[in-house]
């Protein structure tokens, strides 16, 4: 037995999930298959925690917002960060308590604000319209709606472009210059609490810096915010910690970033003579390494490459073919065979996007192969559709060599489900 | 009234599709909603038939899988192809002639492949491996596979690179210098017919040279594979032809292409002293143009830009944000108010990327407004996902003013329906 990446294990030259086999995983749920290691999400989760003991660290639901997952960290103590109302229902009902979620988005409707009033979280403002809406619905109610303001610190970060969001024109939050005005509006406003500051600068980050950087331009903004009279409760400085999708990259810990933003924060807020709370949202870290997809090997051509089609495809891991994101592949049924050949690994999609993995050296692969996309855990389900026709795949939660379902597979009723006809087609 | 892009016309500053105003179907159904006009789907598709009246059209299902659509079109006399068991299964039960399917795909499941040889429909062969699978299942069986292969012409087009299938380096097809050894060998193999030859260059091809140099590419072969003394029935060159996304662009129509290509393709045939069908597979000039997505303005906000936040996000139409696509914007309920601001509208997704459109010049946009995204009837809908929990939207279809949903909206339940959790996290 050996450890091939992070925490999966070869033995017998079969990839291992959490003890359990993963050939015998797709020889009895089938294939495509996510699978998720429970003791991972616990491992990554307490690095967060041990990290910022005093922090709140709420899980970013947008990752993966598998139910069981949720509930696995509720019980971990973890607060969440929801973006919908569909994901404040369900970290509510995995058990994440009220006042431990953040109701976050730049583009909420009303019934989404309604349903964050009713149901007593907080909310990041991200637009004065909302500012008004959120006033409106709070007097309405008799409620008082307890909000932060999203800021957009403009910090350039090293990341794909799609997922950078703390640029100047970027969508998201509110000008740092327009900042203290729109908490003294807010202040005035009936039915408003301002008790936090918000913010978040992209994602799969992979230097401390640029959090330094937030973190201080978060500062002086607190240090203004706190003169204007405002109580700040809490600086949610968001997250966006990158992970190493690549065997053997060096990335920062949640210790590093800790390490880098901590004196910062509590020198600042020493002087500022406060103590709010450090809030944190990672989302990435906690879940991408914790999940493996495996698919199975259609057909093996020799072509301008060495294609290997598998009966995953973008539809179910679409970071390869959106973000030009890499995974490490491993081929699960032949795990400490050496290398042999350099194969790309596509999918049955009709694009010729839908590769995961561009010429990387495997084992001699054949039809009836099972591969592993390594890291599959954030993103991936999450962003799954039907696209081609394609019902989504089951997902498996495992646990000290023993699996459960956690999503059961969809079938064709499925993509019929929702569909009727006029009278006048039948 | 007036036409304001295509088929689509403005009243009372409000603008219609087939007759019905959208601000009226905005109301009755609620946002984010889909709007397909029947009527245009036939002038589509009678165009290309017009065009090409000896060829056979082949819907390519994986532009728009709704079984309304599929209804439609296999009532005005269309085949399709296929890309799934899950099309296959939607395109019969839509009724579709099976002697019109084509099942396409460069990595397709036994479980597939065993189908399209049970329910007899023609085999778009991409691989050796799928070649000798479908020869095992036809001979177990006792029946005969009906077969083209998949070639690849090597041919360029000005497309995005993520849907240019043509290429050498793509994952699709066999290498044109193989085909022919290809079709010797099948032409041997038991229960395998070979009877036609497959092509696709790509999707939204703008000029109609590219479909030429493949038409000639591929009579090339076919005097080959015919002097072989295989019988071709078929020549399918897929299809791929553009649509004008910008208002006013000039692209060619069916009829440019069958300007092109025709001469060519019957000229080659008739040296041949053959007769194989001509089978097209339009999929995106059927029903992009066909389709709007209507979507509710929740916030208006001064930033950087001037950001619009609506309602709908790239989980429901994911072209903008994943291949840069442009969609043009009207806001429906001012569809004849002149511009006054430069506008980016963007969605609720927690990603920079959620931007639909960037810069547009509209009319003064307020909180409520109700924006229509154009020309969303293809790989819209069918690309959509549930990506921050946020259930997909309806679709609805319109003839001649009035509407029916042909797709229920989703609630949070159906987030919930396929999940659960183990004992032991009870």
């Amino acid at each position: 037995m050996f450890t091939i990446k992070n925490h999966l294990e070869v033995k017998n030259n079969h990839l291992l999930i959490g003890g359990a086999d993963t050939t015998a995983l797709a020889e009895q749920y089938g294939t495509p298959l996510y699978v998720t290691n429970e003791a991972r999400i616990i491992e990554n989760f307490s690095a967060y925690r041990k990290a910022f003991p005093k922090a709140d660290i709420y899980y970013a639901a947008k990752a993966n917002g598998s139910f069981a997952i949720m509930r696995i960290l509720a019980r971990q103590g973890a607060g969440t960060d929801v973006f919908s109302y569909g994901e404040l229902y369900m970290a509510l009902l995995a058990g994440i308590p009220r006042e431990k979620i953040l109701f976050n988005g730049n583009s909420k409707t009303d019934f989404e604000l309604q349903k964050a009033v009713e149901l007593g979280v907080k909310v990041s403002v991200d637009s004065q319209d909302e500012l008004h809406t959120l006033s409106g619905i709070a007097e309405r109610t008799g409620k008082t709606a307890e909000i932060a303001f999203r800021v957009n610190p403009d910090v350039s970060t090293p990341t794909h472009p799609k997922i950078s969001t703390g640029l100047r024109t970027s969508k998201f939050g509110i000008p740092a210059e327009e900042v203290v005005d729109t908490y003294r509006e807010a202040s005035g406003l009936p039915g408003i609490a301002p008790c936090g500051i918000h913010c978040h600068i992209g994602s799969q980050i992979l230097d401390t810096e640029p959090f330094v950087e937030a973190t201080q331009k978060m500062m002086d903004l607190v240090k203004e915010v706190v003169e204007l009279g405002i109580d700040l409760k809490f600086v949610d400085m968001g997250s966006g910690l990158g992970i190493p999708y690549k065997k053997g990259e060096q990335t920062p810990k949640p210790q590093d970033l800790a390490d880098a933003i901590l004196p910062v924060f509590n020198d600042r807020t020493q002087a500022l003579g406060t103590s709010p709370k450090l809030i944190l949202e990672p989302g990435r870290y906690i879940v991408a390494d914790t999940t493996i997809l495996l698919t199975r090997v259609n057909t093996v051509k020799k072509a301008a490459k060495n294609f290997v089609g598998v009966d995953a495809g973008f539809n179910l891991l679409i970071r390869p073919a959106m973000y030009d994101s890499y995974h490490y592949v491993v081929v699960a049924n032949k795990a400490s065979s050496p290398p042999e050949e350099i194969y790309t690994v596509v999918g049955p999609i009709c694009e010729t996007g839908d590769i995961f993995a561009k010429d990387r050296e495997l084992p001699r692969v054949e039809k009836g192969d099972l591969i592993a996309l390594l890291d599959a855990g954030a993103y991936g389900f999450s962003m799954s559709s039907q696209y081609n026709g394609r019902p989504r795949c089951a997902e498996a939660l495992v646990k000290d060599g023993e699996a459960d379902i956690i999503r059961s597979s969809e079938g064709i009723e499925d993509l019929m489900a929702k569909q009727k006809l006029p009278a006048r087609l039948m």
